[in-house]
């Protein structure tokens, strides 16, 4: 069975997000005032071939763990779809 | 109103994405040889203030259009919660 899986990689919160915090001034300078709070992180898709749901999204899990995030200074969520 | 945006500005399918091709020859290295299709983009939060969601979701358009996404090489898709 076929599975796609989104995991985003964010910084974890309790930690300054230097690419965030330049996004979000450069909003303000284009007129964008009303915009707050912006981080930035990865998005990442990818397909997955498993038997079960479970055993695909124990895939995905030790794909972050792995490589996809530090857990040092970032945290992931996981989403999969059958496809 | 405050409201939580979430956005993903991924690349164009039709584009190779080197970052993503380089992860799927990691992961096959490190034995998950089941994962393929690996795509990596980036993933934005941020928190607007407006008096209705349409109004919201028109500026975080604005901000994707003008600064998040480059449109000739990513598409972005976006998700607006009451927050």
């Amino acid at each position: 069975m076929k599975y796609n899986a989104h995991i985003n990689v964010m910084p974890l919160k309790e930690l300054l997000d230097p690419q965030g915090k330049a996004v979000n001034n450069s909003l303000h300078n284009l007129g964008l005032t009303n915009i707050n709070d912006v981080r930035i992180g990865k998005h990442i898709s990818l397909q997955l071939e498993a038997p079960t749901k479970d055993e695909a999204e124990k895939m995905a899990r030790e794909a972050c763990k792995k490589l996809l995030a530090n857990p040092v200074m970032e945290a992931f969520d996981l989403t999969l779809a059958e496809g």
